[in-house]
């Protein structure tokens, strides 16, 4: 595991405690102190950096959930020694780079052993929606809505890092959903934001697929209100949606203020911990030859990345909150 | 309008201002100045008493919303004078009082002239319910859950009270979605309550109808958290509910304390404020002559009497909060 | 009642049995036998046609349900006799026409004698997501999503009629909830439609109103499953959103087919019952003098068609299913 | 794994893919071709039967899901052999038999290496409901109401299964719930049943706890429209119940019959899946000495039987469908 920030550490117990196959050997973490505390809790060895724990030989395969600029060089690394690695989102900073590591990976016939952590590919909702969707369960689709909405944005949000940071969440899943590619990015925005002039918050971004589907993906970072990650599909002979209920914990309290309540999720983590505890099953599955692991691929990464630089593309030339339809490119 | 408290004054706005073929003509209450205001602001006139109003000439039809111990002698005096009576529930403080008052209407054949304000007859919500089961949409009925929740215990509230006040809607509902009369009632309660010596809060009555269904009420009248009537039915082929979402507000909110929340009523007026004004509409419909109202008769009342008579007895006869199988009474 | 139509009909029962204070005196109807009837049914005389019933010396107040291309006429003829007036959308067919019924309401003096039947205006659930908004339950708002579905397109239904006949209640409804004008709209629209060349639906419609609030409203005409109008206020501090609730029965039902089920309305009339009463009651009171109506006035109805008439022009230009940002402009 | 039937199929295929720290070695069952084959799936070896299974050098702990007959014979083997067990409940076919185990592992010291398979413990749904409830969110409870209802009852199910196999998860579960023993139970029935002479179904069932508490448990086998577990506890403040989307699939459906659906579970699997996972997680980490297991023990599981052992005393001395109160005695 390399990399001990609330995501690393979230993965390294979910490795050493919740998944069966796997045995977590090494941790490391640019703070040396974070990664001790935790390799002894979960009784594994430290390694000094990302590179030096990749060639450890007590490690078959690598997760990296280090800061994003170190992705790619690490991705390269495992892959290049042959070890299977799941890399969070996203691959690389750029587009540019993400595309140079496909390249690379592609070249040298490697890209089979990486992983990207596009978790709704394993989250239950999300694969009962795109089930649902596949069987026909309301034709053909027509309109996508999809709602993404935190409690407060991080620390150094920025308008763009909204886009690649959120929303790509949505510009992998949409077209995933879909079975279709996002071709164009129209990016809105009202006058009114909830953050500062470097952080337009919230944002609304249209895309269209390849197939005609018209799709609105709403991203609010601070919506104090909770984490709420939505999706419809209206189809041409009716509507699917995750339940509102899959944001919201198991019980309905009814107290004395004369209302009855259901709690929201804080953060992604209780939303998403099936999810993530599946994709790291679903990944050491795959890394001992199981089955073949559903998660997306670093080809997924940059496609991903591409739709990201489309919205970002139209938000720069947008005028008075509205940008223009701009096309999705992913460099060869 | 004989009576302007609380129910008397939303009757009268109702009779006033929301229901057509009807003219508000003469209030009267033993308070003489809120009378007087309420007619001011309505465009009515006063009479002295409940009696002197029944015999006014400019008094057609007479709504009973009085103290309990007055109705039976009001709607024998409307009765007799040949005016049509809508009478809040009880029809009598006893049941023996109410007895009486049905001979003394059937021996008069002036029984249809009376009608009784049990409003879940033409709520919507219950409406919708009673013909869902009746047109087989859970094949036949087994069980029935009843649920009977107020904020707060009103002033003076005692165990028999919660019977005769609350549980009595009960009393006439369930024989009135089933089609079959209440002959045995069972009394529990727990070792709790929210209440004094006087008033055991909450109550569990247990019913069986003729049709052999089983049912189960729980009263509370001080559930804090807001006014909640629900009813289940449980049948060979499914079961069938009142939505929750009846009992709330038209919002779903989300705030900052990390919840979705939905408003519930303080009491019953804005829960069941379109059933009276629909039981009044029926009622008024029912005098002009047009359509003949779904409204309860006064045997209904006596009925509903005695299943609370039964309920009582179970109640007088327990032990360690568990009264005996009691068979409701229906004095001829 | 100009006209007898599904609207008309519905419109002409509420006046004569669930409106306080109204007598339903005259109908009238292209198809005389059709007004014969409904006249029958409710005690009322019919009148030859529109202008001659606005002319009867019993008629005090008209309600215009006749065909679109009638309304201007009539409504102008019931101002200058003095008789006040209650007109189903649209004021008029098209925006020049609505221009001019109002410019000679104004200068006439009789614009005070003329309400326009925009009912969410009194729709409990919009009343109540409008009075949460103002006392400030999710702060200043941020987005609004609008959604308006019915179970089947009319007869010649097209394009532009779905922005004129559907749309138009989103035009009206989102000014009157944020309290400030629509300035420019956006049409948008998936590759696929439901409809013919000559109706393309599902539309997407982006709003953005003077306070800089953005909204999306989705019209589908062909949704199949059922009746179907939402509406989401997202504000600095949370969210309110009418309940789904709203659009279901009052069952939650659970059969054989392992499924919980809500019925949703087929069309608009179970959905705005109580809207359609309130309204009429609120005309009929106004009339009265009893208190002053919350209803749409004539001015609301050209705003309205203006705000139509920027998403027509936004849809004319489209290219590839999308429009640009068009400017909203109120004929003077 | 002793039993390769529906559950023990299932926690073997938890136990090798899906529990960090559990290696599945040995299986068997009656049928030696379902455990070979399993054995096969699974990577694991057969054994001929129960008590060689439990001999087996490579068997550290064994879990029970064979015949409820062979439970206490296999429980006093494996904790004769000093190695963990954990049993489907129950825990011996009868309450004399529950009470002799218990009373033998008392005896020999091994009552710590029992557990017992009431999955309800860890459900994370019932978990919160206990955790709300301890730290006060709806004050001193005052009743539960539980309700256990499955599509269709198994093959030979009588009215005295449907208490021992069924209702003794609530057996188990309320006084977990509440942190305090059942000592009274009493049992009644409607008039009809959807089941045989031998079958009465559905059937309630009221308990009384030591702190008060007055609990109803409906149980009907054959629901027909899902598998539906339901707990709602009153307290002096407010009402807590585990959300009904708690029993249904993430989605929400809308299609052209005009409804809004949501998919119930056709059984406990979808249901308690995850519970069944985090059970043996959990088990697992106790034989490993990781965390000291939340699970039932020997103990638990005679209580529970003494529960039910009180439901069946009501029940035989019931007439009319109406059992007395009888107090729960659990053997020493």
């Amino acid at each position: 595991m390399v990399g001990c920030g609330v995501m690393g550490t979230d993965h390294a117990r979910l490795l050493a405690r919740q998944v069966s196959g796997a045995e977590l050997t090494r941790l490391t973490d640019l703070d040396p102190g974070r990664a001790t505390a935790l390799a002894e809790e979960l009784g594994a060895l430290t390694s000094p950096d990302g590179p030096a724990l990749v060639a450890e030989d007590d490690v078959d395969a690598v997760v990296v959930a280090s800061a994003d600029a170190t992705h790619a060089a690490l991705v390269l690394a495992a892959a290049a020694a042959g070890k299977p690695v799941l890399c969070e989102k996203p691959l690389a900073p750029s587009l540019e780079e993400a595309a140079r590591v496909v390249r690379a990976l592609d070249a040298d016939g490697t890209a089979h052993l990486v992983a990207l952590g596009f978790m709704r590919r394993v989250d239950p909702a999300h694969v009962e929606l795109r089930e649902a969707l596949h069987r026909g369960a309301v034709g053909e689709p027509l309109l996508v809505h999809g709602t993404s909405r935190g409690v407060t944005a991080g620390p150094g949000a920025t308008s763009e890092s909204l886009i690649t940071g959120s929303f790509v969440h949505e510009a992998d899943s949409v077209p995933w959903l879909l079975g279709s590619p996002v071709t164009a990015v129209c990016w809105q925005a009202p006058g009114r934001t909830t953050g500062t002039s470097d952080l337009q918050d919230p944002q609304l971004l249209l895309l269209r697929t390849a197939d005609g589907v018209l799709t609105t993906v709403e991203v609010l970072l601070n919506a104090r209100y909770g984490y709420d990650i939505r999706c419809e599909v209206v189809g041409r002979s009716g509507a699917l949606a995750l339940s509102e209920a899959v944001q919201t914990t198991s019980l309905t309290t009814r107290t004395s203020d004369l209302s009855r309540t259901s709690a929201f999720a804080a953060d992604w983590r209780p939303r998403f911990a099936e999810a993530y505890r599946r994709e790291l099953q679903a990944w050491v599955d795959g890394v001992r030859g199981l089955e073949a692991p559903a998660l997306a691929t670093a080809r997924d990464g940059l496609v991903a990345a591409a739709v990201c630089d489309a919205a970002v593309r139209s938000m720069r030339a947008a005028v008075d909150g509205a940008g223009p339809w701009t096309s999705v490119e992913v460099p060869s």
